[in-house]
């Protein structure tokens, strides 16, 4: 990464790798190291890279980092920003180095990745329940003293399994939990106060077991009506906070702080505005959000959740979309359509497929801005199918680039092993990697 | 692989390379070699593996590559199954070593992939366009003089970049072109047969380009209505035979045969019935189908197409899905409710979710297999919210495996790096690698 700090050993071994012909997006003709391509000279406007091919907007991401910074800082929260939006481990430095607290995760493989990486605290928001994801997770403790990880946990059942494995591997410290609250008809959590009061006592009283805090995840509750959304994410949210105090005068916590943690990408301000209230606990509650699509942002579904929560902080400039995907336009078999060389396989389509941006052809002066008469209607695996305004239809030829912005950048990060970082005038400086 | 055959230096690379913690569905504590997974002695039922976990069913492979020979001698069609659908050399080598004519793929990156792990004849059903993917593709040509070649046009400007570009780089034999003839409303391809045979006329008269044959992808014809279907497969598939016809005609073929190919997923048997009566040419006519989802099949989509394709050639045992994903119970929230470990990152969501087939508590005899009643009503990146029968709620824990079948294969295989082989008892054989 040419402007993004980057640290660690693996990290460098990942610039030394030899990256193969055939990679995604590169055009490789023989192999080259991945430090190399910052070298190449390649501008995706001239065609220099493979298509389709995925970019990340430098200047974008610094944005993004600095406003979360600055979030976090006036809202007294920190950030375990969600790392399996990306996967990747530049990124995941990039957002520690920027001052995150620790990154979130969701599966004990990812854990395992952000670990090989150099990531030292993460927030594992998920319940953990395999004994074979239990053991490897139990090994990087033990194998790791300076590694720290909190997981969660919403169900006696689920803390019996943790309590015996963490005392039949003869962990020296404890495992700090939190308690999963949840929500009626969503996903994982406690339903009830009683339910995860419950569940808390049982960790607090397990042996190698710590009640940490109390998680949550008001992300799920997006529906067409926002005012009340909100009203049902600040209830949940209250309710997080009344479960932190019952704890805390029950004195089940345990550890120097009280973790207290929600936040998906769309209502992250709500969380932080409530959790900066909780004071007078019997030691100091830590406010982590995990949003994880705010680094990227996108051209759809974030953007636009985004866009209303700056809109409720008074305005400014807030995140902005940091991730494309460039295609060919492979075919013209019809006045107002063209076949593009980007699919299912390269872009998300689960929140909204992607949206034209812009079309370039090489050698012209620049890329040309379209507006929302272009629109991908429809794609396959490897195709998506761009339909033209009526009166454009001569403007677009077989050869010529298409620039895409995306809606959900979890599902379009999955689609690449490698992802080019590029300046505002589309010149390849370095690149990323995942690890899915 | 253990049962299905392997060979070339590349693919043993694979099977020596040192596979790291973190790999999703391993759960590795140390690195591990990567043909030491078959005599871990892991069992899925026993939880030795990591969950979720992507698993192929190795005698369900072996009757699909079995099924898929007998019917090609049958109709006299040659198999060029698309590799766009695994990308992964072990099964790619399989399918040749099963008889396959070629591989089939879909861009300039997927070829060099299979160039990679020693493929030798690939059908690029694409058009080729942009400069750097020509490039590469030409690179191929040149280094290996034993690899063959054959890419799809369906435009004049596409005919003339091509023939630039090999001219350009001094290509000493001609690249073999199909033209593409596509459907209204579609795909890529000429609309008309007019277009198409001017794109022929075209490619024949080009320094450097010489006409293959004719293609067409009769795949994208499935509405609710299958009767109206097969009427116009059947129509589109004539057309591209009197292409063929005027071609030939005009004296515009070049080279030693004729390739026919069309044949997704769905029609292979119209398609094999149909080119089987091309007679009379200047020269033999190959008819190749391209399937690419006939291999593991699904508990799905495909399932249903084939099972229809297995009645209209008169019953008899088909294809059999030979792909499922494991996962863990997380959490039981509600009663009817089950949060399993297995979300839109592991299992394909866009042609219908995931079928639930069988739930196993680790330790008991076998798994227990599961009506309609249980079944996968959303996902989320990393989790699936599975509904239980209300007869039935006792019968499900937290920590309990759910296997589940899947919908596209093509949109599961891409999202994972490393699927293990199994036995019918789930066994862990092997394993196989994937290149997106």
């Amino acid at each position: 990464m040419t402007t993004l700090p980057t640290g660690g050993l693996a990290l460098s071994q990942l610039d030394e790798q030899l990256l193969q012909p055939g990679v995604k997006g590169l055009a490789l003709t023989a192999p080259l190291r991945q430090h190399m391509i910052g070298v190449q000279r390649w501008n995706v406007l001239a065609g220099d890279t493979g298509f389709p091919v995925a970019l990340l907007k430098t200047s974008s991401l610094r944005h993004n980092l600095d406003w979360m910074r600055a979030f976090c800082a006036r809202h007294g929260a920190l950030l375990a920003p969600h790392g399996k939006t990306t996967m990747s481990p530049q990124l995941f430095d990039a957002q520690l180095a920027n001052g995150a607290w620790g990154i979130t995760l969701a599966t004990a493989s990812q854990v395992q990745v952000a670990a090989r990486f150099g990531v030292r605290r993460v927030l594992l928001a998920n319940e953990v329940v395999a004994a074979s994801d239990i053991r490897v997770l139990l090994q990087l403790l033990r194998d790791n003293p300076a590694f720290e990880l909190f997981a969660l946990a919403d169900s006696l059942d689920g803390v019996q399994r943790l309590a015996d494995a963490v005392t039949a591997a003869g962990l020296r410290r404890p495992l700090p939990l939190l308690v999963e609250l949840g929500i009626a008809g969503k996903r994982a959590g406690c339903r009830t106060s009683d339910e995860a009061m419950a569940v808390a006592r049982a960790i607090a009283a397990a042996p190698g077991l710590q009640l940490a805090g109390i998680e949550g995840y008001e992300g799920l509750l997006v529906t067409t009506d926002r005012a009340a959304d909100l009203e049902r994410v600040d209830a949940f949210l209250q309710a997080m906070v009344d479960l932190v105090r019952q704890c805390d005068a029950e004195g089940l916590f345990a550890g120097p702080q009280i973790l207290l943690s929600a936040g998906g990408s769309s209502y992250f301000d709500r969380v932080a505005q409530c959790f900066a209230g909780v004071t007078g606990t019997s030691r100091p509650v830590l406010s982590i959000v995990r949003s994880g699509c705010y680094l990227t942002n996108d051209h759809g579904h974030y953007f636009e959740l985004t866009r209303e929560l700056d809109e409720r902080a008074g305005g400014g400039v807030g995140l902005v979309p940091a991730l494309e995907v460039w295609s060919t336009v492979l075919s013209r078999p019809e006045p107002t359509l063209a076949i593009l060389g980007m699919g299912k396989r390269d872009a998300s389509h689960d929140l909204g497929l992607p949206r034209a941006l812009l079309r370039h052809r090489i050698g012209a002066a620049g890329p040309v801005a379209l507006d929302d008469g272009w629109h991908i209607e429809k794609m396959n695996d490897q195709h998506a199918y761009l339909r033209l305004p009526e009166n454009e239809v001569d403007e677009l030829r077989v050869g010529d680039l298409v620039g895409c912005g995306i809606s959900h950048p979890c599902t379009t990060f999955d689609k690449w092993s490698v992802l080019l970082l590029v300046e505002d005038d589309y010149r390849v400086t370095g690149a990323v990697n995942t690890f899915f």
